[in-house]
């Protein structure tokens, strides 16, 4: 865990996002204040120069686009080619057919690293395989104490058809690939009134990958504990001001920026299954 | 006015919003901010499905394209069939022949609910329709005390012909259906001095109106009251702190994200007509 | 100096931005803090004349598309026939070959008043011209104590070859035309560690260069001090608050908004060679 957080510092990797136009900025600004450095393109005639110089590639599908789906190919092409790291975040499949058949296509066409969503997306993400029969996605699917379980077996067997680490985050965070789980109860309410911060965390895991291409499971649970943990120190400062969502949304950020090893180490709420 | 900001706080309304991207961010964390649930979403083969689960559709045609506009009108078109209402934001209409005759377009071929722009967005926006004959949009047209009463006159006309209620924005904010108006002297000047407090406005009356579907006229005046009364908070917060627009802007949505019932019904400045 | 800023202040001038989607909220707030008013639009049957009521046009490639490559050219073609400043930003030239040959394209076939980029991206959208010769864009070429007096005469040749003034931004910061450069030690590195501090910087020339067209060198160095003593009033807050790089983009603007002729007057690190 220390490991892959100092390996970001010391490598400050580059992170070609391929994301959505509401939180973009957000994005940028997260991979910037971890100590990575992001770079954004979607045209389809320089996504593979672009790639190539950096450490890992993330495809967000927030606002897609045709335009940006063919875009996505080319780039995971070029991804696949030189074995970089691909994180998916496949915000609102289940919400439109677009969604939920363009996070499949790229699913089976490319070697998908990592795929973060919340448990709705990844079980629309999952239909379709093996691992979501008699699963719902339209049921209230909260991860619970009672639920927890199941759920991890659930992103366990999800990630040995996919071959993805699977990172699922809501008020209980599951990181699984297909043998080890870990649940992650860093975090707070908040985090879900601003917009992004789904797409900043897994802006976040793009730079853990990129800087720990050997240790993907370990760089996403890191990641997950490193968000939860500054969301934890932001509510904290905003109660502490009275302040409002939009200033948790500059706290979050500066604690990240902020963030020390001893205080993730001490601050990480983390059981392994 | 209490019960429509209630309705919001307790449907958490989702709200499709078809925006710009250059505030699109700031209308995300504003519906957040006040209990709803944003959706951005403009590719022409998913909209009619996100309006679908949606409480009411927006459009603003800030950086308009012509693969939106034609999103736009898709999505309308489901809003129609569904009977949501729609929220438009002629930006900048009047600055271009795109933007005014988009924004006619729009009124004429959509069941608009409400119109929100500026002044001078608004005569853009009318121009074409009777209300607005011998009305000069190039003019200096700021709403004034000295005239307020005509500019009334000139909203309740406009929503006559157009059946929206017509939200007219600035140093004096005036709300009007067919048969009344009210104005509304909430609200600072350094709401002009960061991009999107309008655009903001827009999408909270998205939210308003998802969850206030037949009370619209007192949705809007009660968002209007709002985002003004917020920024008074903030500017005196600023002032306080000898702080800058971009502290204005964060304490605009953080006093948006803790309004309550009382701060607003104690500081509502609002006149009906 | 003072003069410049002043006209900013009086003039209000507008500026039209065909800019990325990742920084564009920042660009649109900056322009505001500093007494301008931004406009964003890319759409190719607006953009001439969008550009028609505006004082200057700023070409960023951050995002660069098909589409809006030409929107710009479009666009460009405009301001020289209403003879406007064109302020080109070459984001990540060097980083593909799409935005090496649109910033040669932008270069050789408008007539580009400013070119404003770090020194890497300088050097790739040199590469061709006569200055460049033997300087290789790949090298380590951090602007240092040891080659600054090297690096104005590079600017000052590129600056005869382009008719562009040439702002280079880094630890140190260097704007020249053909015949006289000034090294400016203005700035913090926090400034690098939040996205589009670049972006800003080129936007508020823009600001700078609507409201001085006939004194652009001076517009552009303005500009850059403003932008360097503003990230030293903020990293000094963010110090004192012990706050984070979020903190540090607010107290950003806060002090672009805040600044007065005397602070910049008395906070320039300014010498002329």
């Amino acid at each position: 865990m220390l490991e892959s957080f100092k390996n970001v510092k010391k490598q400050s990797p580059l992170v070609h996002c391929m994301t959505n136009y509401v939180t973009v900025n957000d994005c940028a600004n997260m991979i910037l204040a971890v100590g990575g450095s992001p770079i954004m393109a979607d045209e389809e005639t320089e996504v593979q120069e672009i790639v190539s110089i950096c450490g890992s590639l993330v495809l967000n599908i927030g606002t897609l686009q045709q335009r940006t789906i063919r875009s996505m190919k080319i780039a995971g092409e070029k991804a696949r080619e030189l074995e970089l790291p691909i994180v998916l975040d496949p915000v609102g499949a289940g919400a439109s057919t677009l969604r939920t058949t363009t996070t499949k296509d790229l699913m089976e066409s490319l070697p998908i690293s990592v795929i973060r969503g919340n448990i709705s997306e990844i079980k629309a993400a999952a239909s379709g395989f093996g691992a979501t029969k008699g699963v719902d996605a339209n049921e209230n699917d909260i991860v619970t104490k009672d639920n927890v379980l199941e759920t991890v077996a659930f992103a366990k067997q999800l990630s040995k058809e996919t071959k993805a680490v699977i990172a699922i985050s809501g008020a209980i965070d599951i990181v699984a690939d297909e043998t080890n789980a870990c649940v992650i109860k860093n975090g707070v309410a908040t985090l879900s009134k601003i917009t992004g911060s789904g797409c900043m965390l897994t802006a976040l895991i793009g730079a853990f990958c990129a800087a720990n291409k050997t240790q993907v499971r370990n760089a996403v649970s890191t990641a997950v504990v490193l968000m939860g943990l500054a969301g934890e120190i932001a509510e904290q400062k905003r109660i502490e001001q009275n302040a409002g969502t939009a200033s948790f949304r500059t706290f979050l950020m500066d604690a990240v920026s902020n963030m020390t090893i001893e205080t993730l180490e001490r601050g990480k709420k983390i059981e392994w299954f």
